[in-house]
């Protein structure tokens, strides 16, 4: 049997979210006819708001509602550092740690040789423009430890580094609580040479 | 990070749908400023719509963007057996077999007495005043094989036996494609009880 129309139009939208397969959507759009008026009417204010009044920072690409970002509007942030990560969730992770206070840039990508995406498919060239303008020391290089995120961090610090400024990565090694017995064989190697004096 | 006020919003509003926790919200809600305004904008609608246009059949009780559904006005179906189900994903369960082609009673729950869900909390009264006006001969209970769906089932065959109606529930045995390794023993035993002539 199809469904009436206006669920079946509802399972659809559902279904086209990432992970969300036909039944997963069928049961949230159930679920959705049972929830109150207001939390419906909430929701598809919310889905339309977030898609209009959300853009990128001028200055660092991060997600923001105004021109620029609130940590680039921060003037005790400090402008001689920064963070260079994949997207915005990145951003909110180092953010949840509360010791970083530096300025951060997002690249909205990774360059991925495979999936022919270069470095001027991402938003690299602001990044080098910024270092031209600002007093920056140190250019940290957050992105995933895959096969993508090493390219960007070799493609970056290759471009950097004749010009003087120093260029870091997070520290590769074990996860805290790993086992060393799970733990896969380049991960090991990586903790091995970077092991820190007790 | 506190993210900007717009997403956080729709996080917490896909945060509210079952299963979905504040990471995957978080995949959700990013996932939806990436994607296209047509989408989006219709993504928004049909929540709307969807919670306003459908209500319940007047007659059965399956969910309709009509005054009755496609069913019950459906003049070429059955009249003479109601098949009794909890909600409108078993109606559309059935019909997709293409099967049965008699008429349908959705519940809108069950009888569970350890939640203090009684008769009188589910669609039954209704279903009663249809075999008082038509002429239904067999009732069959396809509730779930729980035990909630259970009572629900002897306490409908309770009710209707005395007036003379057939009363008939989903046969209990080996799913299709199961290993008897690994059936439960309450399965086994209704299986070897419900065995059929080759």
């Amino acid at each position: 049997m199809l469904y009436p129309t206006p669920i079946a139009k509802l399972i659809e939208s559902y279904s086209k979210l990432p992970g969300i397969g036909i039944k997963t959507a069928t049961r949230l759009a159930f679920y959705t006819i049972g929830m109150s008026d207001d939390d419906v009417n909430e929701f598809a204010k919310n889905l339309l708001s977030a898609k209009r009044e959300l853009g990128y920072c001028s200055i660092c690409g991060n997600l923001t509602d105004e021109e620029d970002c609130a940590i680039c509007r921060d003037e005790s942030r400090d402008p001689s550092t920064i963070l260079v990560v994949e997207d915005s969730r990145d951003v909110s992770a180092m953010e949840n740690i509360q010791e970083y206070h530096g300025r951060y840039h997002v690249l909205h990508g990774l360059i991925s040789p495979m999936n022919g995406v270069g470095p001027d498919d991402i938003n690299l060239k602001s990044l080098i423009t910024r270092l031209m303008d600002h007093e920056v020391q140190e250019v940290i290089v957050a992105t995933n430890a895959t096969a993508d995120g090493e390219a960007t961090s070799m493609y970056i610090s290759r471009v950097l580094k004749p010009a003087g400024i120093k260029v870091t990565r997070l520290a590769r090694g074990l996860a805290v609580g790993a086992d060393i017995e799970y733990a896969d064989e380049v991960t090991l190697l990586r903790a091995i040479e970077n092991r820190t004096e007790l």
